[in-house]
């Protein structure tokens, strides 16, 4: 079908204005910091579940693909049109449909960003728990497509965990409600199926959430250590002692100088890492963990262990956490950002084969990590524009994630398996294991054309790390 | 095949003290509380996974059911063998195969009793947080086919938020393994459908659970009340104050007087229903949170508060309450025990509803709740010999269910559909919904010969409760 016919029929449904179509508007949904170099035919923004069913039934007719996208924050390319067809846009579908603070409900529309969730409970003293870094942009459709998690994922769990019900669309326009308000619903947990599922088995047009209570009390601290084996040793101590920080985060000194140059967040810039350890609770509590975690961190010989005084210092402190890829982003015409896994214990292990890694193959790397969860973020810098690095990159990237997987690990932490990652998954799943999510699949999505290319091996790669770059493009 | 050539075949597999097969043994596994009045052909002890793997053969070649057993305690017929077939009891697979406590894990094989996991784990500080009050008895298998909650569901959530990862044995003999030890695996989310789903999608042979940090402090209340819409109030009254009890149950003054004359654990004789809470963390905000309860309960006109002072004056209060089922079974010769949810704002309604239900049939119910959940157990005491009175029983307690329905909650809160309420799921669930989760099992258990009759409609029933009790038999 033509371009122009494809407008016209999406037009019938979502209005004009709620479509696009010309190659230079489509530009903006080829990527999604992995870039696919393939738009979409069309990009759709319905407003309802009415018009979701609708296109998802023209879709039908039409044979297209249909990938659903939140704010394409993602990493790994889940929401990228890789083999074109129909995207939707989630821009009009950002309505907070009902809020339960009494029964700590929320029931949203899958547009809305995941920060203006938090900000409209907060001031009956509620908030949403899993927060990504990129919380000002990704919306809540795109975590559970996800299965988001972030720094406080420690804590409190990943998006799964936060997730009661949702409404969603199958590929034959059919529409069905999984879940309920309760913690346990009667029947298979098909909630639990779709999130994490990145749109291959249907498109989520709302969620019921589980609001948390807003702690009384935190308290942020940055230890700054000399020796990043250290601060990697701190974090199982820190956790051997019973405490359960809300977060705890690493950076390394490079990444650190990195953040402290774009962010002027006050990191010093001479250290080998820091951790961010952040303590939620009752006051008293809070007062007594924090006390305990700076004394670990000065058993484990960190120079200095600064406290937060204010909302304000604690703000820049994670001011430089969350926008730290961007930091790097400016030393360097490109990055990879690998998520791996591994259990915390090891991460000593891992951070000594990181640095073998930077030398082997001649690489600077940065290191951030979710260091409470094991979760590992390694940036790699270099310039996709030289075939030769491009080529050492994803060679090293490889072995990391094959060292995550040896350590008793996994493939990603948090950012998703998209089309980046769809043929290490025989890593970590036998093949009747691959099997099974096939059939599952099947399933719902029985002529795969909800996301295709996506989460699972199509089993024509040879196991090569299959990424592309935008030339010089950062996220 | 004739019982003596099963037990030949099976014995093959399992060893002859492996199996049982006279119609003497196999009566033991006729009910769980709900009667099916019928037998498995025979009852196979596995020691392996291997040994599932080939006893799920053996029936496959002989087009036998198959039904996983944990310790028979669930509550609506999950683990009867209401068409036959081979029973699998886990008695003796009941071993503890991995702790880990640095990353707070256990891997353990299914038929390990719950409270024993938490017994192995206590001396390091740790514990396993779903305590069904069955925990005694329970395994953690029967937990994972449950789905199951507990006095402490309110504050740590149900089995599937502490199940990272499973093996399990599909109905044609595959083996395959589910999660990992992360809060995150990629791929579809195969361990939460299987968490929940009744022994009909596959039979689980392992477990990777996470294991909790045992609260520094426990306070243990006991609001005494003369009016039982009081205690309802404070329920919510408690929450909205951002007060997150790790256990907040009541019992009305019928239970309380039935339980104190079994158990003299001190209840008050005169009172119309009690709040049992409990309050875990740091002794600072314990004591803080406890001293904010007790306000709010005497704000709620509790005519008493009583503190536990203590560990063996907790462990009564909690003995009182564990063993109020049973306690109840002493006062009347048959019982049949509702398990609905409603949101806990609703609760003084509610009450006031199934007082309305205990005049209108003519009945006596008891009430005990998992209150701050919203998970109402009704107790209907009968007599099952006299039919007019099963009846009526039968009505009210469907009444009672429609009503939780009709308040925005659910068939089951905590027990199961089993073979008990598979007529009720159209209540909660559209066609379509249903349609999805019967294609689900065929895609797992395409013959239906896992746990045949259970969770899903047949579409043959009428919408009526299908309940047999053994006549004068209670739990």
């Amino acid at each position: 079908m033509k371009p122009k016919s494809l407008f016209r029929e999406l037009a019938r449904i979502v209005g004009k204005e709620g479509v696009l179509w010309r190659p230079e508007d489509l530009m903006l949904y080829e990527y999604d910091a992995l870039s696919s170099r393939r738009q979409p035919q069309a990009v759709a923004f319905p407003c309802t579940t009415e018009h979701v069913v609708q296109i998802v039934r023209l879709a039908a007719r039409l044979a297209l693909p249909v990938v659903a996208r939140g704010a394409g924050t993602g990493l790994s390319g889940g929401s990228v049109a890789t083999e074109g067809g129909i995207l939707l846009g989630f821009s009009r579908m950002k309505q907070i449909l009902e809020i339960d603070l009494e029964n700590q409900r929320a029931r949203v529309q899958p547009g809305v960003v995941n920060l203006d969730l938090s900000l409209a409970v907060a001031d009956g003293g509620y908030y949403y728990a899993p927060d990504p870094s990129s919380q000002k942009a990704c919306t809540i459709g795109g975590n559970v497509a996800e299965n988001s998690g972030g720094p406080h994922t420690l804590a409190y769990g990943v998006t799964t965990n936060h997730v009661l019900g949702l409404v969603v669309v199958l590929p034959d326009g059919q529409v069905i409600h999984t879940g309920a308000r309760h913690w346990d619903s009667p029947g298979y947990d098909l909630t639990g199926v779709f999130v994490g599922s990145e749109g291959t088995l249907g498109i989520v047009t709302e969620v019921i959430v589980r609001l948390c209570r807003k702690p009384e009390a935190v308290k942020t601290l940055l230890a700054i250590y000399d020796q990043v084996a250290d601060a990697t040793r701190t974090v199982a101590a820190i956790t051997a002692r019973g405490i359960t920080p809300a977060a705890l985060e690493m950076m390394d000194g490079f990444t650190l100088r990195a953040v402290e140059e774009a962010t002027h967040a006050g990191y010093p810039m001479d250290c080998a890492a820091v951790l961010l350890i952040e303590m939620e609770g009752l006051s008293e509590a809070v007062e007594e963990h924090a006390e305990e975690a700076e004394a670990v961190c000065r058993e484990n010989r960190a120079r200095e262990v600064r406290r937060a005084k204010s909302s304000e210092e604690r703000d820049l402190l994670w001011k430089g956490r969350k926008n730290a890829f961007g930091a790097l982003g400016r030393i360097s015409p490109s990055y990879y950002v690998q998520d791996g896994v591994i259990p915390r214990t090891r991460l000593p292990e891992m951070l000594e084969f990181i640095g073998g890694i930077e030398k082997k193959y001649g690489l600077h790397i940065g290191n951030i990590f979710h260091a409470g969860d094991g979760n590992l973020h390694p940036l790699i810098l270099y310039d996709a524009r030289d075939a030769e690095q491009s080529a050492r990159v994803l060679q090293a990237a490889k072995e990391i994630i094959g060292r995550c997987v040896e350590m008793g690990g996994s493939i990603t932490g948090e950012h998703g398996v998209g089309f980046e990652k769809t043929d290490l998954m025989p890593l970590i799943f036998s093949d009747d294991d691959l099997d099974l999510m096939r059939r599952i699949k099947s399933l719902f999505n029985p002529q795969g054309r909800f996301n295709p290319g996506k989460l699972l091996p199509t089993g024509k790669m040879c196991g090569e790390l299959r990424v592309e770059r935008a030339a010089g493009g950062v996220v």
